[in-house]
């Protein structure tokens, strides 16, 4: 039984995270919020756990720096530099920055991996995506992680190769691209699909999360694997030892 | 037995439009391509079928009325001034606009219709396609006609509720706003769905072409239909009496 | 506010219907298990909402008529012989009786009613649904409703054109049948598709339910709507007046 | 440029891979259909390409041995006695049998193994597929494929684990079985997916069939690539190399 810091423990994923500790036999010692010193905070806890917003990035990973203190990053919406920050924070702690805690999505990873070494460029990928009407940024965390994968497979820069938010006359696909598309709407807590699209057949890798409890409990789950471990940037795929 | 004109006479539909009037017993009259005068071309033709360019559509409307013939315009891509056009046109002669001339996607904005009509605002729509990597515009002219069939059934205007190309910072979906999602890849012949995601249930009614023939042969059938109509704006609702 | 009483109280839908009662200010009167006097336990109470078994059907509807209480039986596995006793029943109380209570369902079978209605006989029609491991029977309770309603619109007989449970050398499609296929596993609360398979072109109308508390709350809904109507039966389209 | 027999010549695929022989600079040899002495047919050919009927697989394969050529075995339905005669000629001619040619169902069959072998046992595993309908069998020989690839991923017999047709009181879920749905309906060349329902998540894979002629065109690399082979009993993963 450990004792973890959330932060932003009053946002969406705060009281999933919560229930997950309870469920698990884990201890909540920290809940931080905009506003708190997170330092301070810390005292006592063996883990931190990050769902906050990438504005409070730096900080936060500071903090963890200080306490000696291993850190789930689950936040989304990052962009290069808060990537930097993050390599330059697991030169010292043990960091997992992942833009999905399920082993379902973990797993999902790695099929895209699989498939996009596999299928020739006359293949085209794109990235599906679902979630509820309140999400604020698109693609999602997980879509870009899925992309991720497919790129780092083909051996491109996902950067350079990116098609997201097609609207009005965008020509034809670009070759080679990797396709995002972003839907809205209800209560959906998350789905995802990456459609290999090729001559006259279609393969498309699927999932779907029922509620958002599967994330807090995969990342209570990573957290508590993350304790103990030396200093280095880990991944879902880590922890779930796929 | 009739014979057509076909406008984009070597474009992606003329030849399935050509083999959709053979197999239906009737006769390509004159098959029209840029550059081509097209008022020439209509001679000893009893109807006009255009799936050329939104550039075109002008001196196509004008030829046809020229004529004194009934065309069936299944050019996508057209503005507010395109419709105008239209409008003028079948003031003369009968004219049919639409996005798509499938029997199953005009039954599809049928229900569209219908579900819109009786779920409430909480219930977000969004329309989601899919086409051949070779589409150069999103959304395709049948998403923007179900997205049409869904606001007209809600009293609301398309134009001023659409969410189309979501990308980066979006912010939460907006209220009763209709959301628009493209992907494109392969050689899809089209694939449609309209989503009603509401507090922990959705509703999806979808579309799915295997091929393009289905079109074809729908413009064809349209095209008969219209012959001997009086002038006016005619939609597919019309020709299959739903 | 008025008092119900839950039999099947301690089921799988036992504790969500509790739930939703409180949700919407309403009072559990009585909560009835197997093993209970039904009879005993109705007075005070002002509705009878039933999710237990088929076999208790006889008995509950005999103690709600004793009563003088409405019932809304929301029981599946029914045979004929549970929908004579019902239609008994509705002819002294207010009975309703479905396979399923959430609006999305009720408003998905108007929608195959008017599809199967407009397509003919050349389209296909078939009911796929997924639910959780622990469901017991096939098709589900939601899939046959769906199917009366295609088989009501097309004017045939479900009994004498049903196709369920295919295996082994099924010999071609029966012209004309309605098609039934049931997938098991995990924790699904409920998928329903209704696919039209025409020629080169697919129509299909789905629903999907994130969890049981939909099926709940369009109980409780319905069960209030029940108190003070004339003696009858009832469906969920009345209650939403589709 | 090799000359191959096509048993099966006048049925559904026949015509396609006649069309894929032509298209891949191949000579059709002998179209060889029921009633035709097939080791008359076999001389001058390279390779046999067999998509005919179970009855005639023996036959088959003995006219293959007698003319020492390699032999492709397409045809769905078989027993483990035509297993046991495909191992058996296996033993002096290369054969390839296989309920899939295509490069997507290939791929999709590793992908299948990879998530089977990485998730425990509480992840039930679904096969759904759909095809047109005049087919005569379920599930589909791809549908067997994608199972048996999930079952051996999970070292178990899929004879023993096997859940298909459910209907009526199908009791709970068996646990560790595998269950397979079929639909059939209008012209669909064929769609599967591979279910992974896991508590609170679903993971799918799915492949989606435009028309026949991917199957053909497989169908056509694959015998192609057995000219020359040693004797023995390949796979598609084998033609593929993944």
């Amino acid at each position: 039984m450990a004792q973890f810091a959330v932060i932003g423990h009053k946002g969406r994923m705060g009281a999933a995270i919560e229930q997950a500790l309870a469920d698990a036999g884990e201890t909540l010692g920290a809940g931080i919020d905009e506003g708190d010193d997170v330092g301070d905070a810390l005292g006592g806890c063996e883990g931190v756990i990050d769902f906050s917003a990438p504005a409070a990035l730096e900080a936060n990973l500071a903090a963890a720096r200080a306490a000696s203190l291993p850190i789930l990053v689950g936040t989304t919406g990052l962009e290069t530099s808060h990537h930097a920050l993050i390599d330059e924070a697991a030169r010292t702690i043990p960091v997992l920055q992942t833009g999905n805690t399920s082993l379902g999505v973990t797993l999902m990873a790695h099929l895209v991996r699989e498939a996009a070494q596999r299928l020739g460029p006359d293949w085209d990928i794109e990235v599906l995506e679902m979630h509820h009407r309140a999400k604020v940024d698109a693609p999602s965390g997980t879509a870009m992680l899925l992309g991720e994968a497919a790129a780092e497979a083909r051996g491109i820069a996902l950067g350079d190769h990116m098609e997201s938010g097609r609207h009005g006359q965008t020509g034809a696909r670009g070759e080679g691209t990797i396709g995002f598309a972003a839907l809205r709407g209800g209560t959906v807590a998350g789905d995802h699909s990456v459609i290999f699209a090729g001559s006259e057949e279609r393969l498309t890798i699927a999932h779907s999360a029922e509620n958002r409890m599967i994330f807090a409990r995969g990342a209570v789950r990573a957290g508590r694997w993350l304790i103990g471990k030396a200093p280095g940037r880990y991944t879902m795929g880590d922890v779930l030892a796929l």
